[in-house]
């Protein structure tokens, strides 16, 4: 099997000649490639911010008409909504069409928690900031660049880096006078990181345009060995805010302590109570409903190298949940994890005081077979075993004067997991394809959620992930980061995946023989 | 029993003309008394408003000036330190010196919350503000007062009216051709609501002044019943920040979600395990070192009139910690309180992550017995017990890679409870002059704390608190106020106070017959 799995890669390599060529034009390219994307880096991109996000969206178009991308704006349902952009590149003959995915927001920033550079004054460093990288100026054409660089910016790597890749291997294939081997259409979200809000909308009001055999999504990390990924599935989400409630106004802890109850001693036993000591969920039923993996993707599983020591090491973890499993292992299976925590004030800012609130935010991660709802429910009801009575709008002070555990729950939003069979042909030639690029690994589904539930409901269409940025990359919080050399590595898989071999012509079925 | 007790207060009263002549001077003077204390309530007050401080330091040094008080000032270590007060009126052939205390600082003030008056803008209204209570001009000598009317400022309930009791009281005996039966010392403290930084130094450099057997404190409010209180002691107070560490940088808690460690959930598991859940403490040994009640004390702590209730339903509160004991039984023991908890972030600001540290900051309060450097090692003793590495300062990426459970817990100050003993001459008598004005709840130690020990540690001296102020008077918060009723009886029970009868003179000790 592994003989004729090598045999099959020299072949393919043999019959490939994209490998080389577009490696070749990013090579002599980069200085060119790279000061393109601090431009769009430096149009700050939260979906929030609709001035921004039309700057952002008015650049991709411009960017794209260069291209001969035919692009579009496919608008939300107001102003105010950030559009999608669209391009595609239409081939002749192709039996295939796919969609290529990126998206352009960014994750809300803190700017006074950056400091390897302002959010979006993108900044390139020698190395990692807190391993003593220095700034640098950007590379003149021609100058060496060193793959090991980083630049520092909102969106560096989640997302515009996929914008920028796709984008650069149309420049590639066009430069060297090549042609994709299916249609190209390319669509770059413009509120993902805001939850994607609108996207059924836009998707299913525009079904013909983005009718295709599936997407190719460039949104997430690589393995933390440094290899490639393909990922077949994302988990889906939900989560809820918890707000347990104690005396209707900040008390006095000596002259009511211990006799009050106190909001943040309860929630503490709550929380404490949906996992045991090994990191499992105590909830009931939380484990139920998950479909198992198939034979193949348990064997995928097993096959990706273990990282787990190195990332340890790296996060300052000694310790762990999942009671010895590893991290792929955990990731395909359900979880719930503690966003934050707020009660009156810690530290400096504290007061001798009983809270009036005490609040926790969880999100739950869900697999295959979960339901959003179903799962939020059970969340719901292990929260009544433990005695509270649960509201979702503010507790009246009948209700408060009524029940001694009070939790005001509020969700937050909700979606399924989705998973693309690694069968199905479409996972099938694209992790032919990246696997052409250097090492490779194929993840049944990522830890993260994205709403590709969305993509099977609105539009029939399976996807495929192809994960490619540093995993040390600070996405969804300060001093996110790209390293160079990834960007220069997507942007070959995009090539190698624009010019697959298409899928052998459609066959009229075979009748089966009469009986 | 009761009948004994009976017949002793009919004695005592009618030994004492002291009741009625106050309380009629009083009534005869209530709107000069008025009219004074709002000019004293109109100077601002808080402690750091160094001008405003000496303006009323100034003023006091007048008021006692022109009732023969022989004022000084007894200064901290600089210009910026605000003075005390002092005052006497000694008296030739006294058996006893005691020095009453108030304070003529305030809480600081936000103005924009302040809803009844302006912070020191005092003002009348004819009942509470949130319920209905209107504006009312200052009555003139003679018109009727309302003892239900309240006047609002800053400083109005806490603790000017301890200064102006004490003052007017002064004025009452002086009216009547009267003197005290003791040494009467007076002192004014001017950083009591900034914690009292320098009342040590001042005390230290001024003992022989402040020489007395003992200190009677005006500066809390009386039990909730509307009974006026003598209180015999207060909690001592320690507490602690504890940081509980997870990654060393925010971690997207889908790709890594039930695999690292999270710190909220490694903290509410801690603090649960600090309670149980009848909100008894279970950290070993913690209601160790108590020293128990005398009968007497006992006795007293269940003769205070049940306001649990009627509490409970003005705090919106349900339910409570104590396992069904009630309030006044529950501040006798020592208590442990979490105070605030920080987490990442909630609701709107929340992101799907695993923080990298959470905090609670919990605060112990101590009773007789206890020591408070003793109470925290077992607070620290209890953590360690969880499977916690302890540490004082932030932790080394070592200490992160070495320990699976690692927290970092800084002490937050301490000092110890301080209680009279009931049986002690100056609670006795105290009490007994309280109780000739009215209904009266004695309780061994009050919830709260203040450095009481500092007198008992710098000048050797016990001290007794009576609690006399309305207990909705919105001390330390916007709308403070007094209850113009609370402020007479105030006046009647120092007078009172100042005129109990003397020890019995001091008789050479017996000697035992030798065996």
């Amino acid at each position: 099997m592994k003989r004729r799995l090598l045999l099959f890669w020299a072949l393919l390599l043999a019959s490939s000649p994209a490998r080389a060529e577009v490696r070749d034009w990013v090579e002599a390219n980069r200085a060119a490639i790279l000061s393109e994307y601090v431009g769009l880096l430096s149009i700050p991109n939260v979906a929030s911010d609709t001035p921004n996000i039309r700057r952002n969206a008015d650049k991709l178009v411009q960017m794209m008409r260069t291209r001969g991308l035919n692009p579009r704006l496919l608008e939300g349902d107001g102003p105010t909504v950030p559009p999608a952009v669209y391009g595609e590149w239409l081939v002749p003959g192709a039996r295939r069409t796919l969609v290529l995915y990126a998206h352009y927001d960014g994750q809300p920033v803190a700017p006074e928690e950056w400091r390897a550079s302002k959010p979006f004054e993108p900044t390139l460093r020698s190395a990692r900031f807190d391993r003593g990288g220095e700034v640098l100026r950007l590379p003149r054409p021609g100058e060496p660049i060193d793959p090991e660089w980083r630049l520092y910016g909102r969106a560096a790597a989640d997302d515009k880096a996929g914008v920028m890749a796709i984008l650069s291997a149309v420049d590639g294939l066009r430069a060297q006078g090549r042609r994709p081997s299916f249609n190209v259409k390319i669509f770059f979200e413009g509120e993902e990181e805001a939850g994607s809000p609108h996207l059924a909308g836009i998707l299913s009001r525009n079904k013909a345009l983005l009718a295709s055999d599936g997407w190719v999504i460039f949104d997430s990390p690589a393995h933390p060995s440094g290899a490639k990924q393909v990922v077949l599935g994302v988990r889906g989400i939900t989560g809820a805010d918890i707000t347990v409630y104690g005396p209707n106004r900040p008390l006095h802890s000596g002259h009511y302590g211990n006799w009050a109850p106190n909001p943040a001693m309860s929630l503490s036993r709550l929380l404490a109570s949906m996992k045991d000591a090994a990191g499992r969920v105590a909830i009931a039923g939380f484990y139920d409903d998950v479909t198992p993996l198939s034979a193949a993707e348990r064997q995928a599983v097993q096959a990706v190298p273990a990282a787990d020591a190195q990332l340890k090491a790296e996060l300052g973890l000694a310790g762990g949940e999942g009671g010895g499993k590893r991290l792929v292992e955990l990731i395909q299976e359900p979880s719930l994890n503690i966003d934050g925590l707020r009660s009156a004030d810690v530290g400096e800012r504290a007061r001798n005081v009983i809270p009036t609130t005490a609040t926790a935010t969880v999100d739950m991660r869900l697999v295959m077979g979960n339901d959003q709802q179903r799962q939020y429910e059970k969340l719901i009801a292990h929260i009544r075993s433990q005695g509270f009575h649960v509201t979702e709008a503010e507790p009246s002070e009948e209700e408060r004067q009524r029940n001694p555990l009070l939790a005001r729950v509020v969700k937050r939003g909700g979606y399924n997991a989705e998973r693309t069979r690694l069968e199905h042909p479409l996972a099938r030639d694209v992790v032919q394809a990246v696997r052409a690029q250097g090492a490779t690994v194929v993840l049944p589904t990522m830890g993260g959620s994205l709403p590709l539930y969305l993509l099977s409901e609105t539009l029939g269409a399976p996807s495929v992930s192809v994960a490619l940025w540093n995993y040390d990359n600070n996405q969804h919080a300060e001093d996110e980061n790209l390293r160079l050399g990834n960007l220069w590595e997507a942007i070959a898989v995009v090539g190698s995946i624009m010019t697959m071999p298409q899928p052998p012509p459609a066959t009229p079925r075979q009748a089966a023989p009469a009986r």
